[in-house]
C-alpha cells in the first residue's frame, strides 16, 4: 500500500490530492485547494502556497508526488504565472525527499476517463466513481486527485513491465 | 547601512550578488552564480537553486531582496521554466522574510547605465565601476548585482518622497 499525492497547480488556486494504492485498489484520503489573494504580491502568494503543500506533506505523508503539466499555449505572462506555481508545486515534495512525476493533461485523461479527448466533467464524475468519498469543492482538486490516479496506473504498468524484465 | 540581495533567476543558472548600501555609497559583498544540471530532473534543478539561496540568505544576511523580471517574449516551453526559476527566486526570499522588490531589464539598465538601451557588456563595465571587488564570474551575477543596485537606487528615491512627503 502507497500513498501518492496529486498536485494540479496554479498562482490563484492550487489542488490537491491524496490517494491510498493497495495493487489495483484505489482510496481517497484527503483533497483541497489552496487559494491565494489575487492582489496580493507574489512572493507572499508563493509561499502560502509552499506552506501549504508543505504543511499538507507532513499531514498525509504520501510516498511519491505527480504534477499536472500546465498548459503552455497561453500568453507570456500568463504562462509565467503558471511557471512560477509549478515551480513551488515542483520543489514541495522534492524539498519532503519524494519521488516528483509529471504528466500532461491528455495522459491524466486517458488514465482516469480512457480517452484523452475527456472533457473536465467526464473527468470529474470518473474521479467520483473512482474514488467515493471525494469532497472535491473545486475542480481544481478534481484535476489533482485525476492526476494521483494517473500515477497510480503508470506505477502499476511500470511495475509489470520491470517485473516482466526481471522474469524473463 | 542596508544589505540587499540581487537575483537573476534561470533554470540553468541564477545568479546572485549581495551589496551594501550606506546612503549613496555602494560595497560589494559577494556574488555567484548557482548552476543546474541540464539534464537532472527539474523538481530536483530547483531544489539546488533553492537550498542555495536559502543558504546565501542564511552567510550574508541581507534585509531585502530584489528579483529582475524575466523576459516573456519567448516559446511557451522556455518561458514556463523561467517561471520556474522566478518562482523560486521570489520564493526564497519571502520564506526569510525579506521584502522582494521585482524590477524589468529596462530599470534595471537605467539605474546602472543610465538609459534602457544599454548594452550587456555596458552594464557589467558599470557593474564593476561601481562596485570595485565584484567577482563576476559569469554575466548572470553582473545582472544579479545591477538589478541590487538598480533597488538601491530606487529605495533612495522613495526615502526621498517619504520625507518629502513628511516635510510637506
Amino acid at each position: 500500500m502507497i500513498r501518492l499525492l496529486g498536485i494540479d497547480p496554479g498562482l490563484r488556486f492550487t489542488g490537491w490530492g491524496v490517494i491510498e494504492v493497495d495493487g489495483n485498489r484505489l482510496r481517497h484520503v484527503a483533497d483541497g485547494v489552496l487559494a491565494t489573494e489575487g492582489d496580493a504580491p507574489v512572493p507572499n502568494r508563493l509561499r502560502v502556497l509552499h506552506d501549504g503543500l508543505i504543511a499538507l506533506i507532513e499531514t498525509h505523508r504520501p510516498a511519491e508526488a505527480a504534477v499536472e503539466e500546465t498548459y503552455v499555449n497561453r500568453n507570456g505572462a500568463s504562462t509565467l504565472k503558471l511557471g512560477y506555481a509549478r515551480g513551488v508545486a515542483l520543489l514541495a515534495p522534492a524539498l519532503a525527499g519524494l519521488p516528483v512525476a509529471e504528466y500532461g493533461a491528455m495522459a491524466v485523461k486517458r488514465a482516469v476517463v480512457g480517452t484523452g479527448a475527456a472533457t473536465k466533467d467526464q473527468v470529474e464524475m470518473m474521479v467520483r466513481r473512482l474514488l467515493p468519498g471525494a469532497s472535491i469543492r473545486r475542480a481544481d482538486a478534481s484535476d489533482a486527485l485525476a492526476v494521483a490516479i494517473c500515477h497510480a496506473h503508470h506505477r502499476a504498468t511500470a511495475a509489470h513491465v520491470a517485473q516482466g524484465r526481471r522474469m524473463a
